[in-house]
């Protein structure tokens, strides 16, 4: 498997680069980019929970959040330089039910072939649906209604105020993970990790994270000027690619180290992916992305269209109730993927 | 108790069939099959009872829910192939917020009444919460919101996705229950059911459960034809008699077994045969419907009317708060007969 | 601090009475007002206290809850005499999301900077989500739904209706706890507040109520007429003044009794006043309102704005995902902080 992803990622990031270089065509260039994309998230899967098991288990998870997420912000930038608001969004929202649904459904899934009950804790997970009501619901649905009688100037306004009172959260939230509360949940179970070797050393995980992570988003950015002829040749929707597609390959990495992390029984680590990932999306990089619009031709409000709404707001529902307990199995995965399928048949007949 | 439902079946059942061939007057006839149907249900009640001692509480609790639903699903067949598909949904969603909130509510407040605190399974209530959000908030709310900007076709081809991705997931559970986690969470309150003694014979019960179902199908079948006739005469709208009439008649065989095991305080049968009738009506009864409607002239999508889905989303909602710790007592009971009453005025009046 | 109360009472009392008379600038009469009001309700909060630790955490609770509303309720009736139905709708939404959002916030947050973990009864969170899901989800959301398809007195028949089922169960949840289930769900720590010594006796207690409630409300109507003057002044619309002004002066004496208690550690009155004045103002002030209102001119139903309810809707979801465990910390305060902030921009900018 790690043989495979080494011959990927060799064979791939230069072809990549030629193909560009040489303006192949978009079909066969969107299949290496994603085959790339996907070798390299092998790799900083590796890399991460090397760090991880330096770092503890929650530093581990924020990292792994944080070098699945940074690919997405570099993108989305690009994308709303062009004025591709509706993209931005529409990934967004791809991004924060497929952390939700398709990642932690894995996780869950996979995990659960191995194992028959698997423990995370549970005070994290409480924590965490605290902040997907606020982050996702209030955050998201609020300026939603409020909108619908507001002229352009307003909405802007109140996505500017929700955009920075979701970042100063989002800030508050690490300082009372890491400096007021931290250790005062931890459950006895995570001290193990500290005796696992890691593959391997801080240095030269740190060295494979950075240069995995360029090449990434040099992948990713290119990748993204295929969507629109393998959308004309699929017949796939922006809206289809936006939410389905760049999530897919978007989040390889987090799908790609939370499964492993799954197959491993540390579900506090597969957990704080996918959630921690999704909270990061929606409290960190969408309100960034509001701020940073400002500086650009085309503002974006934090209005989504009403399908994206309802199809964050059931999955965070769905994952507070699954997740409330701090135990997963097969069938919560197959739960959180079988919603998945559901909204993915949505949007592609959108 | 016992004897008058003997005198009612053997007096209800031929002059159902008399006063059928006879064509009496509809409100006649309207009352006479409902009570006849009631009396029925009481016999399926102690019939199912019986084998749910032999069987073990899970198994005896989908086998009410079964012999419940078996009823439904013939005459919603039958209704969709005169073109009813209104009515269809609308009885739809009258066993859905009728079991949740009035069987379990009658369930709760009667046994309440007797019993100050009344426990069941903890993880079988959250492992039906993670379903009923799946099944009804998921896979009924997002067709609602996503066919507002579909064609016909598309709709219809999104339901039928829909439906096969429930039918499957609901297959699922069964397997999940039955197979790869059967026992596993277990706990021992319910060992002490194998001590008891049933009523009748495996044999005399099965016989009893087939003779009556069979009935209450034929008496059924015939109530249908009299609920125009009876709705002029109270003023009763079509949705009215769909959501309320057809429900409480419907499922007046759940809430018969479900109010004796409650005042039995065997909770975790009574909760069984309210959520899991709910479940298999929203899971496995409307996504079969919508794939027999195919064969049909008039194809039915799973899109509720709003009224109809609010309700089953507030019900659902409202549910899970109450069931997530395990426990009831009469109070409980009161809040979810409340909503009912709330949501039947509420279709009356429409 | 209760030095400063009693010169602002001794001298904000005779002030208001003097200015109202001599008709002085509305803008002054209004700070002057508001002082008064919040040093009468620092009166309230010590002698409730007095009373809550004579009576016991419960009762004590529900005696802040019925003094902080006293007022909402007189204000109202004289609204409503003014056929301002809007302003009174508004309100009451602010008190809902006021309680909820920024009473307990500030508990939560103010009591988690002295105290790193809280904790309250958690049979006693339970039956509070329970209660206000049905409250405001099933009661203010189902007539919000099917009023778009009904007519006026159909809408009226509606709401008084549920308006009735409202206030039995209000009543039916009274008889619960301080009969029934009296004890029956008590946790051990609450024993101790028996051995604390009240501030004031009894007779002493009740005579400082007594002449604070008459004089807050004396102030609070003459407040209510310097609104109009202050909205255009500092450019605050009609419903930005009954949704956050009213919210926070109305509701100064629960934040000042449950930002004290929890100050004390004592979590268990502090969210009985926060959640139990919610849940008055939802199931007894407004449905008593509704049938109230069909003795002025215009009547009035439970159909809110959109942005009013579904403030109140994801304010309570919010509530009940967070207090779910019983557990308070200073983030949780937060959070239900940002939430009112998010609701309070954009009631501001409508």
């Amino acid at each position: 498997m790690n043989k495979i992803f080494l011959v990927l990622v060799f064979a791939g990031v230069p072809l990549s680069v030629i193909g560009t270089l040489l303006h192949w065509s978009n079909i066969i260039l969107f299949v290496i980019y994603c085959l790339t994309i996907i070798a390299l998230a092998g790799f900083m899967g590796r890399a991460t929970e090397s760090l991880a098991i330096v770092a503890g288990p929650r530093i581990g998870g924020l990292l792994n959040a944080t070098f699945g997420n940074a690919v997405e912000l570099i993108i989305s930038v690009f994308a709303l330089k062009e004025g591709l608001v509706g993209v931005v969004l529409a990934s967004l929202t791809g991004s924060v039910i497929g952390n939700l649904l398709l990642v932690a459904g894995l996780s869950f899934f996979m995990g659960g072939l191995k194992y028959k009950r698997q423990t995370y804790n549970v005070f994290d997970a409480r924590h965490n649906s605290g902040l997907l009501m606020f982050g996702v619901i209030v955050a998201f649905v609020i300026p939603e209604v409020f909108s619908m009688t507001m002229n352009e100037t307003k909405t802007i306004s109140f996505s500017i105020g929700i955009s920075i009172i979701l970042i100063v959260l989002y800030l508050a939230a690490l300082f009372f993970k890491l400096v007021t509360h931290r250790g005062v949940y931890q459950t006895t179970e995570n001290e193990q990790h500290a005796h696992e070797e890691p593959e391997w050393g801080k240095g030269k995980a740190i060295t494979v994270l950075a240069i995995s992570t360029v090449a990434v988003a040099y992948v990713s950015e290119n990748l993204v000027h295929t969507f629109e002829t393998v959308g004309e040749a699929f017949g796939w929707t922006e809206l289809f690619i936006g939410v389905v597609i760049v999530a897919i390959v978007g989040n390889a990495a987090e799908h790609a180290s939370a499964i492993i992390m799954a197959y491993k029984n540390k579900m506090d680590i597969a957990v704080e992916i996918a959630v921690g990932s999704t909270l990061q999306v929606a409290m960190f990089v969408a309100p960034v992305l509001v701020l940073i619009s400002l500086f650009f031709a085309e503002p974006m409000s934090l209005v989504f269209t009403l399908p994206e709404l309802i199809s964050m707001v059931t999955a965070v529902l769905l994952m507070i109730v699954i997740s409330n307990d701090g135990e997963s199995n097969w069938f919560e995965g197959a739960t959180l993927l079988a919603a998945y399928l559901i909204m993915g048949i949505g949007f592609y007949l959108l």
